[in-house]
């Protein structure tokens, strides 16, 4: 038996992502390289406790991507799921805004069980995945308790799902808050993978910045060790000719009297970026940019249109390191 | 519009069940009476928390049953469940020795709810029937926690759902204890139920004497209450030509180096009874026994015997208040 060198195993590629845009791309990653050279960095801005189960919306999504047990045609939650849980929660006059399936709720049970002996909600994560057959990393932002929380125009403090999926993302956005963070530790593992000389690329997958992304950027550290690793960070745009091609970032970025356009979501990382990856309806945005741009097809259908883009995010990370 | 007397809302009849055989016996009254003339004293002693659900097997049973939404062929749970979530939490490593149904879960979770918004057990269970549509009564014995634990011959101490269901009742039994009984109060609705003089009669529902019965009569206040109240008592045999219909009760009785039959289980009760309903196997008993018998099938397999039972139940229980 020929023992591994620790190179082979070691993480090459670390992308941050939030739910269901994100997962496509790392699901691309995932596939091209050795699974283990992936690791994915989530938010757990949105993560909320309901029927007092832990649930984290992100690390779900993701995990049941990379599992390839993601519901595809409904656009989230987990294929073969069954509902008889909700219906009958309905019967019983309990909440059913947040559609929780009858599988779905194992995992947010077994979680909930497992951080209340005492594991962290890392510890608890690679649990999870181990027994779902995820082989890459997969990273909660921190252990410890960021909420996100969406103030509206009209003067309101939302949690983030209460925002998203039972208010149908509907109130006026004007700022996000992100409680706890400045309390919070970075994960104890992203440290060390962002100091490893092995590591090659960071991608920021196509996730929205305000909600999915900065939670991570706003716990103390994990800005400064980004800007301090000496590989270089990609940004793939989740806007793609003045839409957003999932969720209330589009809108998002109108009531904050912002462009909707690629451009405003690359100055929210402008002190980050190596470079940028522009979808090619939106390619005459790119002389905009001040920094290495690559356009490409980043709407992703098919598996095979992730697997694309993921190589193309690839190739792109290793002409800025030469 | 007629508006109804008092007396025509009122409890006219009380039973005590446990879990499966009780509760055939309960939905015979509960079909033959009026729905609001019945109220069914639940054992609450094999409640137990697991994945930090309050459950409650002997309330969901005799609850599901009277909807009738319990699962006939299975003889226990709900009938048109689905069994996703157990599957996927055996895939996590979670427990799965306690079969948790998708429909199931629903009332677990709002149970636990409920209860953590500081509603009493009867107050949430009195909710949940309401949502089922049970017209009866049904009252948790107490709405403080006692918890029957089986005593093993070589000592341990098991939790009854960890006897029964995670060691199928294969321990040999020395003695039970219920732990809490001697704090907890009656179910408060009990004891005003007890002194209406509208009640006619108390029914002893077939279940298993040690642990579903006992454990109510072990809450201080409740066998005294049975044994002031002027209506006649009567228990139905859960042991037939000498076996347990259901459960292990005989095995129970056996490993105490008590007798398997009827007579036992009426010694069981002998201060409270006014009478006892023996099966037509056993009818060679009746002479045994200090107070008046019926002899009448017992056996519960169809609807139609559940009515019978009841009806032969109700008129034993006119002649003794003649």
């Amino acid at each position: 038996m020929v023992q591994q060198t620790a190179g082979s195993t070691s993480t090459r590629i670390l992308c941050l992502s939030g739910g269901i845009g994100g997962a496509k791309l790392a699901l691309g990653l995932y596939r091209i390289l050795k699974p283990r050279e992936l690791a994915v960095l989530s938010n757990t801005g949105d993560d909320f406790e309901h029927f007092g189960l832990y649930i984290s919306p992100d690390l779900d999504t993701v995990m049941y991507t990379l599992a390839g047990e993601n519901n595809i045609e409904q656009g989230w939650g987990r294929a073969g799921e069954t509902w008889t849980f909700i219906e009958q929660m309905q019967r019983l006059g309990g909440a059913t805004w947040f559609r929780l399936g009858d599988g779905d709720l194992a995992t947010h049970l077994r979680r909930t069980e497992l951080l209340g002996q005492g594991k962290s909600l890392g510890e608890v994560t690679a649990e999870l995945c181990r027994h779902l057959g995820v082989e890459a990393e997969l990273l909660p932002m921190s252990d410890d308790p960021v909420r996100t929380v969406v103030i509206t125009a009209d003067g309101r403090e939302l949690m983030f799902q209460h925002y998203l999926v039972r208010e149908l993302a509907e109130p006026v956005v004007r700022e996000f808050r992100f409680v706890g963070a400045d309390r919070a530790q970075p994960n104890p593992r992203l440290l060390s993978l962002l100091q490893n000389p092995d590591l090659q690329a960071i991608v920021i997958c196509p996730s929205n910045p305000f909600v999915s992304i900065d939670p991570m950027l706003e716990v103390p550290g994990i800005r400064d060790a980004l800007k301090a690793c000496p590989a270089p960070i990609v940004a793939v745009s989740p806007i793609v000719g003045g839409q957003a091609i999932k969720g209330p970032l589009a809108k998002m970025l109108a009531e904050q009297q912002l462009p909707v356009n690629a451009l405003t979501v690359a100055g929210c990382y402008q002190d980050l970026l190596s470079g940028f990856v522009l979808d090619t309806q939106d390619a005459e945005l790119a002389t905009a940019l001040q920094i290495p741009v690559r356009v490409t097809n980043t709407v992703m259908h098919s598996l095979q249109d992730r697997e694309n883009l993921a190589q193309t995010v690839l190739e792109f990370t290793r002409e800025l390191r030469a």
